[in-house]
């Protein structure tokens, strides 16, 4: 076993990238020590997330996360049913999938700089309302009944996202509460990208 | 245990829909043997792919490969080793959240009606780069090694999209090659759009 097995996993990070806040958050509930290299997204000096961990490179953020799930078997983020676990699954493809990327900084600028705002607005709004409707059969405190999964480490920074372009969030009052309740949670505060040390100092919280 | 997880699984699939080909390889590489619904995207009648086993009702292609993977271990489709899963998963998701979902149908027709074909060629080629700079590091025969993985699974039916649009594809050597090796095996072939029954006539093959 080599010795980089044994140091602290260092992430890439940007304080405002959704798929780096995923990983943030997957981290600090399964309690694993980490340390932050911040990246400058906008001027895209390397891919965020990418995770160095167990000797390993690690990016894109769905995949590290099933593997701190598979490798850090406490404070599990998937049910143990098979089924349950597509439930899950299904509604983080729904976030990481069908919404994040085609509403991600580098599209919208393609779609047009005058239409920026409206573009994400649109596509949030229409994946959203697919979310509600299912949430609104499984969810119970969380996204899957009353435990934290990878469903909610996903939804968390996707609302962040919808509330900057100015979505009207009452039209999904479940999606709102479930993500009103899991930034109550350590784990999920410690993770926003308000607390990260590349936070501009006019938006930082402590 | 209901009578319903006795039945054969049925798939809601239409025969151009690169998710439902993903799960259709899937299905066909594991030899569980199920009934194909077709559904016309195009009129939006429901969504696709949609799976119906054990009694459960399972929707969003990764979730649906992963359930498959879980609860039918022969002939797997991730490898052993968590480092391994993880980097098939990386291509799974540089294809399933990066690319794919950018490219759809109702994206590219609301980017506009007379930038559809450039939209997705744009955003194909951008994605494919990276793809292919990571498989020429890790592939084999197949994108992860030797052995067929759901990278293969996702890789087939984006590069099938590209052609579609005209990528250039002599600027992925790497992806071709592969695509066109996977196409040789029976589970692929038996996946493809054009042996669909919902294929239209003049596209069909046997």
């Amino acid at each position: 076993m080599s010795e980089s097995r044994h140091k602290k996993p260092v992430l890439y990070s940007y304080f405002r990238s959704s798929c780096s806040w995923r990983v943030r958050t997957c981290l600090n509930w399964k309690g694993i020590d980490y340390e932050i290299k911040p990246v400058n997204l906008l001027k895209e000096e390397q891919e965020v997330p990418t995770l160095e961990i167990d000797g390993l490179v690690l990016t894109q953020s769905i995949a590290i996360i099933e593997y701190l799930e598979e490798t850090h078997k406490e404070n599990p983020l998937l049910p143990e049913d098979p089924g349950e676990r597509a439930l899950v699954r299904s509604i983080v493809q729904a976030i990481a999938s069908d919404t994040q990327p085609v509403t991600n900084l580098r599209v919208i600028k393609y779609a047009g700089e005058d239409h920026k705002e409206e573009w994400a607005k649109h596509w949030m709004s229409v994946m959203f309302k697919g979310i509600e409707d299912q949430l609104a059969r499984v969810a119970g405190d969380y996204c899957v009944g009353n435990k934290v999964t990878l469903a909610d480490v996903c939804l968390v920074p996707q609302v962040f996202n919808a509330q900057r372009v100015n979505v009207d969030m009452t039209q999904f009052p479940t999606i709102q509460a479930i993500a009103d309740r899991l930034l109550e949670l350590e784990a999920f505060k410690r993770a926003h990208p308000y607390r990260q040390i590349d936070c501009p100092a006019d938006l930082k919280e402590n």
